[in-house]
């Protein structure tokens, strides 16, 4: 027999990122697609993710797939509430993808697929009491607490970016101002660095040269970083917080100041000790991942449960 | 036998509240003592308390005593680490009053205590995500997440109103900026009526009589409530919020401009249920069932592992 296959599939605004997974969490092999973003139909993107399941697939039959979806996925876990980035409204994805593909399929948002990678094969073995925030385009934010993931009453914890740090703040696309993404994110830090730069990692790279723009802009991203989990600290105590998305790739140039603003804003500081910073150990394959291992879980709990006793 | 009964004592800056509890939460008695503040001998402290004890138990032996502290408690639940209106500095108060009573004492900070008494007795019976927030001098937080009270890695969760709301705000006496309790507190509720009430129920009695300027303090310090909930349920989607203390009291002329805030930031407001907003069903005697609560829980567990099988 041969050795189980997971699939993740990392459901994004702009492309489809599909990966198999064994048992111990390793991406044997990814499959890019461009997705069409909230304008596209419900039947083209679920036709991208098919094509990306049997790309990735590659005539194997894969335990179980998982989807990693960058929206507000409900409380079953059945279907996505709201994404502003896809055409999916109040759909039953789950089933439906489970019955077109017939495999057993999970389903569940990005960030928290994130923070289930971390918890089974990164950062967070072993860690009770975590926070992971994932700076990309927005933050995406996972909350584990007593060893158990967070998904709040009706899916939607660990919605962090938009916590409003700041009254009558910078205007966000969610409709409301002064939200934590605004000020420390991906779209941040190239606000922060103004117009000499085409890309995040360009800034990054900038920075490690020396570059007093870039090291700036890195500065006050991580300023703000270390303000929202501060807050987030004062209510939950965590003892990691792991900082993904694509703008972690500065390491101590985003978490030195991270660290500094989180000692100066955390109450009581004095007193106790701060959670240890961490860099995501899934970078790009962390929805995949998670996904994946979602989807073993799944099918694991199937298996366990028909297994003759 | 005689019925069996725990006593709660609620620890306090300026006062110790001690209650004797039965098993269905009732309290049947109480004593209240003057306590020292910071500057008072831990000696003298741990003196009160005895008295206190002694008087509400009125001869009576009880299977347990539980100890509310308004300070940091650590995470084993044993010492308290940091309390600015008490004099207790790291100090093992737990096995110390077992020791000295010859009982089992179970300690906890006193707003986790408040959420235990409405988790067993009170407004959250079979709710499963929720938060407290309980508005005295300043802001005591629970946070209760799949059934569970979170108490943080170090002890230290809910220490809500310590976030920062407003970045280089009003000062706090924590020594940080823009804290939350600085706009929705008790002390932030006379600051916003000005100088012509003597107390905060002197301001919620002026508000129900239609006074301007009272109904104005509890509609901002209304606001900022919803402001900083909206930031909570963000991260935590809890079903309900629970909100105690002494400004609690003033009913739906705090909590309707509280859910208009929370209406207006909370993120993806319009695809999903906002929490149901609660007054806290202890209200001065929160504390004291709480602890009451831990004490019987220690008890049980203690009983039932002694037991023969």
């Amino acid at each position: 027999m041969t050795e189980p296959l997971w699939v993740g599939i990392d459901v994004g605004g702009t492309k489809v990122l599909a990966g198999q997974v064994d048992a111990a969490g390793r991406v044997r092999r990814t499959v890019r697609l461009r997705s069409g973003g909230p304008t596209g139909s419900v039947e083209s993107l679920e036709q991208t993710l098919t094509e990306a399941l049997e790309l990735v697939c590659d005539g194997i039959t894969p335990t179980g797939v998982g989807v990693a979806a960058a929206g507000l996925v409900d409380s079953s876990a059945e279907s996505v509430a709201f994404a502003p980035h896809l055409p999916w409204r109040d759909a039953d994805v789950r089933a439906r993808l489970s019955t077109r593909w017939r495999l057993p399929v999970a389903l569940e948002n990005d960030a928290t697929c994130a923070l289930w990678a971390e918890v089974e094969h990164g950062a967070l073995a072993g860690v009770d009491d975590a926070l992971l925030v994932a700076l990309g385009t927005g933050i995406g934010g996972g909350v584990l607490v007593g060893g158990q993931v967070v998904r709040g009453r009706g899916g939607m914890a660990g919605e962090f970016g938009h916590m409003q740090l700041v009254p009558d703040g910078r205007p966000c696309p969610c409709g409301l101002r002064g939200c934590w993404e605004q000020y420390s994110s991906g779209s941040a830090l190239m606000a922060a660095a103004g117009e000499r730069f085409p890309s995040g990692p360009a800034i990054t790279e900038a920075a490690r040269a020396g570059d007093r723009t870039a090291l700036g802009a890195l500065d006050e991203v991580g300023r703000w970083l270390g303000v929202g989990v501060a807050n987030l600290v004062a209510a939950l105590d965590p003892a990691v917080v792991v900082v993904g998305g694509g703008v972690s790739s500065a390491g101590d140039l985003l978490l030195g100041p991270a660290d500094r603003a989180l000692r100066t804003h955390l109450v009581a500081a004095a007193h106790r000790e701060p959670p240890r910073w961490v860099v995501a150990h899934h970078a790009e394959h962390a929805g995949v991942v998670g996904a994946a291992v979602l989807a073993r879980r799944l099918t694991q709990r199937v298996g366990s449960r028909s297994a003759p006793r």
